[in-house]
């Protein structure tokens, strides 16, 4: 992944460009050229904790123009490209109680800083990896915390695991240095299998890590009563485990054989793929997009177009927040921000050829930052693939009996990321019809809190012994750039709204009227199905030639429940972005987040959606962004234990008189030749007749044979 | 399809049990049987029209006993069967002008009629499409419909096409006799291709014809005005297609070339489907049911059991209805009931391999009646397919790094209708968590009126030039015949709500209240997702072993827009269950009907779910039914034309403490090792190696190989 292979441009001349496209990521020689930089800055007396080095995207302004240059084919060599700078997160150790957390930006190709800032104490960085393997050594070697542990009586083979999590929203009154706080089981070693699940076995006790310096300053106790005990922390059993469960789920651990009659189901594209990679510009279907990686965000899609008309700047995940709705402290700082405190890209899970998708896969790897600042390749962090979603559209001429019948193929940009129990899907889903799906699913194991045994809680579920599943929420945050057409766009809120009946413009009550309500000054609304409120991103500037309407994508946000904790509550102060659907801001180069920059320990959001809005900017005919919030109320069923089937959620940004007819009308809906019939009773299926019909299709048979022939 | 090889049961000896099942629809050979029955009982001198023949369900009590015995695997052939009892729909023709609808019940296996009734001629029965047929012929013979297309000067090649409809809602003051109406275009013949599309052209008249007269007895004229002319019908211009264009979708007429750069995507199952099928029983992945078919709800399921434990009595589609929200007249009656106007059962596609699914695909049949009431066999009209969705479950033992990832496969239950312009696909989906879904796709053409050159609507949009495609709603409802664990089942609601800031029983405000409101007697409530309101199919006689909780089936009513005509105009009266999300009602034999049984040229919705709510029965522990509507606001787009891309609607029914555990915890994670990786560079994609890799993968290659090792 060296500078020089991770290009895009083809000259004219067909050789390839060996510039750098402005907006791939930096390449391992580019980071470790940046951490160069950084150390020669900073001289070899000091201590340098890397935490991210990333490429600071170009300002708008430049970029655009090239973009639109790329667009038009007119790159050369002599084309003038925005400064490759990166931006660099690190801290400068200066005692073992105090870091200095820096941000630099770097011109890449010069090695030398342009601007940095020292970040005020009251902000705390996002957690690495690093400090969280940290925290287990040191809590492992805590007098204090050994001692809260030999309370519990745990049986023996058990030993204690620790997952680490951010400490969450300080209360008011508390003024925390940098911390983390652990989350607390038991594990049963007496497998020998590693993957035995801890998850089932909790541990009443939180203990709580200076980060800095490494100590245990604090255990808190967690209540273990059930509804009968209100809030109190009342007293646990001796053996705190003794009424628990095994939770395992690793095959070889579950004590139950796998079903069996699941039979093979294969994606096979025999032609090869129907994208065109080249670097990190991807080309499928008429759409072109770039895609982008960083640490905080995972994938990102940027310079999206349709037939060479630009759709969106930057499509990203911005930031969600996980609250846990247990009043009982100190579940008040159970709150992730899973991106803005640890980073989805660098969660991201190495996927796997044939686990976490199907058919032929594009994967790509993404360079991180280990804490001296190296470069390291993560593989596979993102995968492309096309699936097939059904049919895209149908007609049947009654009189002719004729079908014509399409598939929806999409191409899904897909990465996943581990957040300790817990795991979230995303995608990004380009269709032929012109339409981009952004999805989230939710899996892995849901946390959990000891319960005395033989009680329940309004709090959250039993989903094994001993285990409270506590009821919590999950809320995304997507950030649009739109591009409909240009950078300059507004907003068009549309409401189909019922009519008075009246004689002269309603005279039998059928009719609805569609308001429309342009955006002018930035805003946040909510989600209104009971008006089918539609968001439109318009171009008031170029009009359909059809409908005589401007040009438009839009999407309807999703009418979830939003953050439920108490507006007074820290919980709620450092979400703001999670209490409206919609937010409509002015762009502004790097404003990436919905939940403010720093969100670890945060007691409010700061410079998030709520305070982009609060400018009061022009919006209308202007470079806006549209920030969607949408969740899940996660109240635990037992089927979410010990792993959760996925939960799905999806947004679907579509074309609104973009195009100038249904754009997948040229889609072939020519007959799928690999495709057989069931046989005909159950006998048959033990043959090989379906798997040779299978095969036989596979070797190219044309596309006019029947299919029924063969069998 | 005899009633032979219909059965669906294996005695214990391993023979073929010869009796029907009782929910097996009736054979070929049974509902000719019946049709005799009926003309014997009629007599020689009477003319009758058959409408339809098919399965009068068995009652409740008793056909649950049978079920219940089936699922204990202990039906013998001394069991005792329902009588197998078929409903017979067909007119008396009295005279030219009046028709009598008749309904009968007849023993099958008599031949006797066991009861009827005649139908009150303030009713009508659904059209048929042998009355659509006699439409168009009828317009085409009318001196009235002749002169009025003289008006409009078609040019040379176009010949006017006529698309049969439903009367809609006659009217408060209008004594309609039973009426047929159509919606006129012009069609292009120059190409000589059948299939050129007419509803580009469309002409501004409604021809009204007496269904059983089959005269034609008025025109209605529509206007052709856009914003500037209010409700006015104002003049049309003379040459009324001049302005408009074509509208073509089939690959031969488009005049663009088809996309050719979609390589193909092919699902192979070389061992076969998963699913075993046995008559019309269904069973798949620990899941079993029974498929049924009718002629209005066309696929049906029966006695949907996991794994021996019942979940579903019946699930089907009850009805939709397609207000247009045009206000002016005559568009008050432009409003379909698709499944009671017409019959969604009647209206399906025959469904052809390798367009409609990919895979290995079982097609069911069904009997459908002709007008003499001869059975005939429509081939293929429903489909049944595996298919993948992504990740099922995942998880990453980030200590480890070891992922376990299962897939999530769902068996898919897929039929569609057309009707006129307009396709509907529903799919109902199980899958391996335990999870049923039901889906919608909207496609096909939308419906347009002529509009002026130059003018624009406020009542739809111009998606092509004069043709103004107008806003409408699809409202569909799903009938839930619920029995989780048992038909004795209690509706709960259950909504999370904020809690009050308090220092006792929320100190921090981070807590959250989950509610729950059993529903004791028939009611109607809407959709809440502001407070996550889930409805929660609970038997309180069962607690979850784990959770001690009552074991269910939820799903969360979508909040999509419900009806917007005004509550008192005859598209609201004759659609109450459009004004509502839930509605529970007591269940009761038969009453299968949301918008009532009668709902062509209904001005009143008669014994729909309004009516069953306001019998106010209790429905606590009892046997309940839950009615969902959900739907769509349509306001078309330019990208609507000429043919739709699908619109999908899902609602998930979905396990919650039903299971004592992830009930998809034993799928197997293995990898699947047809997939492969994309070519490193776009040359190679022209290569065969990934096609050779693929199909070497086919050949039965273990799966711990590395399939990258292929490449």
């Amino acid at each position: 992944m060296s500078a020089e292979q991770s290009t895009g441009h083809i000259r004219p001349d067909g050789s390839k460009n060996t510039f750098p496209h402005p907006l791939d990521p930096l390449s391992v020689a580019e980071s470790d050229a940046v951490r160069e930089a950084i150390l020669r800055k900073q001289g070899q007396n000091v201590a340098i904790h890397f935490r991210s080095i990333f490429l600071e995207e170009p300002p708008k302004k430049d970029l655009t123009i090239f973009l639109d240059l790329e667009s038009a084919g007119k790159i050369t060599s002599r084309t003038p490209r925005p400064a490759r700078v990166a931006k660099v997160l690190y801290d400068v150790i200066r005692s073992s109680r105090y870091h200095e957390y820096m941000e630099s930006w770097i011109d890449v190709k010069l090695g030398k800083e342009i601007r940095h800032r020292s970040i005020d104490k009251k902000h705390q960085a996002a957690l690495t990896l690093n400090e969280f393997q940290q925290f287990s050594e040191s809590c492992i070697e805590s007098p204090m915390f050994k001692a809260a542990v030999a309370e519990f009586n745990l049986p023996g083979g058990f030993v204690v695991t620790i997952d680490p999590w951010p400490y969450g929203g300080p209360d008011f009154d508390e003024q925390a240095p940098r911390y983390t706080q652990g989350l607390c089981f038991a594990k049963d070693t007496r497998s020998g299998n590693e993957d035995s699940n801890h998850y089932g076995y909790p541990l009443p006790i939180i203990p709580i890590m200076d980060t800095y310096s490494r100590e245990i300053v604090r255990i808190d106790r967690l209540a273990t009563g059930g509804k009968e005990d209100g809030l109190a922390y009342g007293t646990h059993i001796k053996d705190i485990i003794a009424h628990c469960s095994p939770s395992e789920y690793v095959p070889e651990l579950l004590g139950q054989p796998l079903r069996a009659d699941m039979k093979p189901l294969n994606v096979i594209q025999p032609e090869g793929p129907s994208f065109q990679i080249d670097g990190h510009l991807i080309q499928w279907q008429k759409w072109r997009f770039r895609l982008g990686f960083t640490p905080r965000e995972g994938a990102v899609l940027h310079d999206v177009r349709y037939d060479g008309r630009s759709v969106l700047y930057r499509l990203s995940l911005s930031e969600m927040t996980v609250p846990y709705g247990d009043p009982r402290p100190p579940f008040q700082r159970k709150q992730a921000f899973d991106f803005g405190d640890a980073g989805a890209g660098r969660a991201a899970n190495n996927l796997a050829l044939g686990c976490d998708c199907l058919g032929v896969i594009k994967y790509f790897d993404a360079v991180m930052t280990e804490p001296d600042g190296k470069a390291s390749v993560s593989k596979n962090v993102v995968c492309l693939h096309e699936q097939d979603n059904g049919i895209g559209w149908k007609h049947t001429n009654f009189r002719t009996d004729r079908a014509v019948v399409t598939r929806l193929r999409e191409l899904v940009v897909q990465f996943i990321i581990t957040l300790a129990n817990y795991e979230y899907i995303f995608a990004f889903k380009l269709d032929q019809a012109g339409g981009i799906t952004v999805e989230t699913r939710a899996t892995g194991i849901v946390s959990v809190v000891n319960i005395d045994p033989g009680k329940t809680s309004p709090w959250g579920n039993i989903v094994s012994a001993g285990a409270l599943a506590q009821n919590h929420q999950h809320l995304f945050c997507i950030r649009i750039d739109p591009a409909v057409d240009g950078n300059k766009n507004t907003v068009v809120i549309e409401e189909s709204l019922p009519m008075p009946m009246s004689k002269e413009l309603n005279p039998y009550g059928s009719g609805y009227e569609v308001r429309q309500t342009p955006v002018k000054t930035s805003k946040f609304f909510d989600a209104s199905p009971m008006t089918n409120l539609t968001v439109k991103i318009t171009n008031p500037q170029k009009l359909n030639p059809v409908s005589g309407k401007p040009v438009a994508y839009k999407f309807i946000p999703t009418a979830s429940q939003l953050l439920l904790a108490h507006p007074d509550s820290i919980m709620a102060k450092r979400a703001q972005f999670a209490q409206h659907h919609v937010w409509v801001t002015k762009y502004k180069d790097a404003e990436f987040w919905a939940g403010g920059e720093f969100t670890n320990q945060s007691q409010k959001e700061v410079d998030g959606v709520a305070d982009a809005v609060a400018r009061h900017e022009n919006v209308e005919n202007d470079d806006v962004v549209l920030w969607n919030t949408f969740g899940l109320t996660h109240n635990p069923r037992v089927e979410d234990w010990p792993v959760m089937p996925v939960e799905i959620h999806q947004i679907h940004i579509k074309p609104s008189d973009f195009f100038s007819a249904n754009p997948a009308i040229d889609v072939p809906g020519s007959k799928n030749t690999a495709s057989v019939l069931a046989p005909e009773s159950q006998s048959c299926c033990e043959s090989g007749d379906v798997q040779k019909a299978a095969a036989s299709h596979l070797q190219g048979s044309g596309p006019d044979l029947d299919p029924k022939s063969k069998l």
